[in-house]
């Protein structure tokens, strides 16, 4: 089965969770909004949003088409595809908690998004600076250390991975948070990790095994921006 | 099977997409920290979120234990509780796209919740009014109409329900979705529910359910107040 991702052609975003999984088993997928004639590409994939064209249409990108189903929601993604892409332990027990961790991460994508959009997406980051100053701080004094805590707390009683016993894409999602937060607060997360070893050594492990280590060496593997959801804007991070 | 429902006892908060289910199907059901002796039920709660005592901890409440499973996330719990419940379409696709659906309900209710806490969860509402106002603002010009004109769309082109030909946990969402709204912005809500004609409609419907209507009427409804994620600040919603 060709799988067709469709997503913001310039950024990470979301979609890069689908994109590290798809990567990761070796799936045959397109990513439909980077083909050439993007501009046409992206009005294919916001076409169908329209329930004109769907009877059950996304509500956000990313959304991934799967023969005739069309599944939305990047969590809601992974469990579709886990079972397919062998990134998830067989049994119903463990897709559930799988799927119960990668909800968590959602969360936490939500909250990384909002240090730089505090009031709204309508804006721009340069209208909302000050309360983004002063979201960022309570953002890494309380809240990353409570979830990366979590997570920490979850990888090193399951021996180093998240779930099961092989390579998952909550693992993989785990790599992307850990880049993603050293991109955007180098400084700070410096200091943090080091109560995290055992996320740090998954980040290593997840990098190192071959495919991903392949996509993350291409031209497909989009370098961070400040378009997505982990952005580097440094005076976010000073006291 | 009684099923065992673990939330903060004085909110209807994310617990009450729960609660509603359970109601509706006239499940067998303990809201654990609301039994008597509620400090030592709500200690009980949060013991179980430590990994000492279960394997898998819950990030959060709520939570729900069914027999030895202890699943966590608002949106699985619906997920894992529908079939069971006759609350979801049978078929694999259908229950898909009901939890689809549940993910974008969640998405809109982190959004609802910091509207009063844009900044932060460990400062007073009073202490980030100001960038309250502002979020307040865009959230009820652009966001509000944005994800609810969504859900019209999709009960609309389904004969006014959300997802199939019976009550869905999706359904009750919805109920659960305007009721709040209703509550926290009155004056606004007033005028543009208008544009929402097959939402009130299904509004009335699921109010109208007897199981669902005894509820309401009674104890266990706990009302609307200012620790919940609708909450009723005047001032937010003066121009």
């Amino acid at each position: 089965m060709r799988y067709e991702l469709y997503y913001w052609p310039g950024i990470q975003g979301r979609g890069e969770f689908v994109r590290l999984a798809l990567e990761a088993a070796g799936a045959d997928y397109v990513d439909v909004a980077r083909l050439s004639g993007q501009g046409k590409s992206v009005t294919a994939m916001l076409r169908l949003m329209n329930d004109d064209v769907l009877p059950q249409p996304p509500f956000a990108p990313p959304f991934l088409k799967a023969g005739k189903l069309v599944i939305a929601q990047t969590a809601n993604i992974l469990q579709y595809l886990g079972p397919h892409l062998g990134l998830v332990p067989a049994s119903a027990a463990g897709r559930s908690w799988a799927h119960q961790l990668q909800l968590t991460v959602t969360d936490f994508l939500f909250e990384v998004h909002d240090t730089h959009h505090p009031i709204s997406v309508e804006l721009y980051y340069s209208e909302q600076k000050t309360e983004a100053k002063r979201r960022t701080k309570y953002f890494l004094e309380t809240r990353v250390p409570k979830y990366l805590g979590y997570f920490e707390r979850v990888a090193a009683a399951n021996r180093g991975r998240m779930v099961g016993r092989s390579l998952s894409y909550v693992d993989l999602s785990m790599f992307q948070i850990l880049a993603g937060l050293r991109y955007a607060f180098p400084k700070t997360i410096a200091k943090l990790e080091r109560d995290w070893p055992t996320l740090v050594a998954l980040h290593h492990k997840v990098a190192a095994q071959p495919n991903v280590a392949a996509y993350l060496a291409s031209k497909r593997r989009i370098a961070f921006n400040e378009d997505g959801i982990f952005r580097h804007y440094p005076e976010l991070e000073q006291r």
